[in-house]
């Protein structure tokens, strides 16, 4: 039961339309049941977390919140080492993403942006075999850079204390307060504010079903921002017959390793390179069987060789699937991305593996799933930045396009007051 | 019963908590009301368009869209030069918005953000006695600087035909489609597509309820991007005693204007000019009569003249507002915008009433509001970008920076494959 090899072209929707569903998570069963965990913590605060933390997590916490600072962390150095020179590329990246406050005359009146940073941020870090630190690194590096004043973590209790890297990482990234409550509950302190953890105005981070029902629920409220939301990972790779075949079926299978709903789509127009992709993934799964039937269900079921007739077939598909990650690896990688519209993120070369920016080269991992790119970004200094647009008129201006004003605000009946605000700064009727 | 004037501090409050509620429109009857239209539209197509028409606006309709190309419109030519002035600034103001796509070496790999449009959008323009055709300059001109290659209008139709002003607008800024379907109908035929109107990707635009719950609900469900959601207008004001009191009224009723739910806050460390601003709404509210219950409404009800002991208090409540529009009418304009965060767009100087920002200026209108402005921007070029990373990694660095690479990935238990598909463009490994 190899992968699917399936001989495209841009009629052929039959073979292809099931990768273009941008299916999401259905959260209507977690939404039900964490209704009542939100309007608890809203409710009761604390108290509510600590019970919640008892009954889910089997811990008994005498505080919600710890100060990383408080603690005393032994990690290897080889590991700082590593995390160091991963924050100093991700620091370097997010830095040249920082923009500056501008105004400019613009028909004689000075109009502007001035760029602030969000007023707090949480950023939720999963616990047990979901720990990811780099993750960690992503949430809160950009929004050191944009200038956001508050930013906690908010991460689930472990029986055996909590790991210490996330410490060491809060340590590093000056981060005031970790929140150990996980789940909805933890999303739910940050959102409402409890006794112990402030209200956060955004919140970002992966989760489970909870985590993301719980963000979701409250950013349709209004009351928190919230980063896209995470999806199943999914890799889309544009290749020719210039391509190492080994190297793609690594590429394909570290995104399977994420989970059996990952999804690894490989573009070419070369039959041979999809064969013998085909070939090496089977081989990696006998040199490499860790967790082999999990990788097998991603690689057999949620993915495919999509062999087209041309390469602007492949990039005109690769545009429509919006993945999240875009590796090419082809002779002419320049062209080909400068026809790229839609991805999360793209890999250019033999030697740019996904993993390379998941973990060290300093772009952001936190990207749009599920097609989310076609409207949306991955996590960046933006994110965390917003524009406030301002105007200085001059009286001489405000002279000259009062009349303008006076006809566009009668057209919408807006005359006896917006008219009117203007009039009164004119001549002769101050 | 003038507007109320309360002597506030930072601990008053039970004199403002009121205003910082940042209430949003409760959407949930109207949710109930249209999800079966929605579901609708998305199963029928056109068809429901055509019936949903008929039954709610009484008008049939012999088909859904319209080329407005095809139509001669004969629009006063002062009303045109009004809207080609406002058009040509608020295109400077947006144009100086865009940004060049960058790149730079870090750690020895090149890393960059390329930025590209948004698929597609739908701007909805309301009808009947909410037609605000300066409206449609404010969603549609970002989005052409953008790049955005798809563009409709959405407008509900007219038993005496479209607006003359509408049509003229939609050929000055080319657009190919106006789609004459108004409320949740409109919103769905957007976001699913039918038969005759192509599927947008983001819709745009202020609405009534329902269309406010349609764009919420798809928004949620993951299928279409919306700007953020529309409230009662307000605006803040930031004056001292050199300001020109009867101005400062006028600028106020000119939110009150919008509908009673506006809100207008005068913040103020002299008594005097909030008992001078209370005596000119009183003779405005006789000299213009004009829809006065709805006014004195807003005027009473939602909004107030707060006065603090010093100005640094006033910065702290506007930031605590994070009003929609602000004004600073102050002798230290200058200063006070350094210390202002959060605000959609804020009009500096006695010269700068929000209603030249609303029609002339060139800053766009569409702003956030109930708070909003804490996290969101008004809507700008960047609405319609989005970031695309990327990466091109040496073999040398790749080299450098794998035994990093092989230690992280061990530590989140995916060295298997993320550290393998690094190790094998290794040396030795290839």
């Amino acid at each position: 039961m190899p992968i699917p090899i399936l001989q495209c072209d841009r009629n052929s929707k039959d073979q292809y339309s099931r990768f273009l569903l941008g299916a999401r998570e259905d959260l209507s069963a977690a939404t039900a049941r964490i209704l009542p965990i939100l309007e608890a913590v809203r409710t009761k605060g604390d108290q509510a977390l600590l019970s919640y933390t008892e009954k889910f997590d089997g811990i008994k916490l005498s505080q919600v919140t710890i100060d990383p600072k408080q603690f005393k962390t032994n990690i290897d150095p080889k590991i700082k080492e590593a995390f160091l020179r991963a924050k100093a590329n991700i620091e370097d990246f997010h830095l040249a993403q920082k923009r500056e406050s501008w105004s400019k005359i613009i028909d004689g009146n000075r109009l502007g942006v001035k760029y602030t940073p969000i007023p707090s941020l949480a950023v939720y870090a999963p616990g047990g075999k979901a720990l990811y630190p780099s993750s960690v690194l992503m949430g809160i590096i950009p929004a050191k850079i944009a200038g956001v004043p508050s930013i906690q973590l908010i991460t689930p209790p472990q029986k055996e204390g909590l790991p210490e890297i996330l410490v060491w990482l809060a340590q590093i990234l000056e981060i005031d307060r970790i929140v150990t409550v996980g789940g909805a509950q933890g999303i739910a302190a940050a959102a409402y504010g409890t006794e112990s953890v402030p209200k956060s105005e955004f919140i970002v981070g992966p989760g489970n079903a909870y985590v993301a029902a719980a963000k979701s629920f409250l950013s349709g409220q209004g009351l928190i921002g919230i980063d896209s939301p995470a999806g199943p990972s999914e890799v889309c790779i544009i290749a020719d017959g210039s391509a190492n075949a080994k190297w793609i079926a690594c590429d394909m299978l570290s995104q399977a390793e994420h989970g059996e709903d990952s999804s690894a789509i490989l573009l070419t127009t070369d039959l041979t390179l999809a064969k013998r992709v085909s070939e090496e993934l089977e081989i990696a799964f006998v040199e490499r069987p860790k967790r082999l039937q999990m990788k097998q269900k991603a690689i057999y079921e949620n993915s495919a060789v999509l062999v087209f007739p041309n390469i602007d077939d492949c990039i005109w598909f690769s545009n429509e699937l919006a993945p999240e990650h875009l590796e090419i690896q082809t002779e002419n990688n320049e062209i080909i991305f400068s026809k790229i519209d839609h991805a999360g993120s793209v890999f250019l070369g033999p030697y740019s593996p996904v993993a390379m920016g998941d973990y060290i080269s300093g772009t952001n991992h936190i990207l749009p799933t599920a097609r989310g790119s076609r409207i949306y970004s991955s996590l960046g200094v933006d994110t965390f930045l917003k524009r406030v647009t301002f105007q200085e008129v001059t009286k001489e201006s405000l002279e000259t396009l009062y009349p303008f004003v006076k006809l566009m605000s009668e057209l919408e009946g807006l005359d006896e007051e917006h008219g009117t605000s203007v009039k009164v700064r004119t001549k002769g009727h101050e």
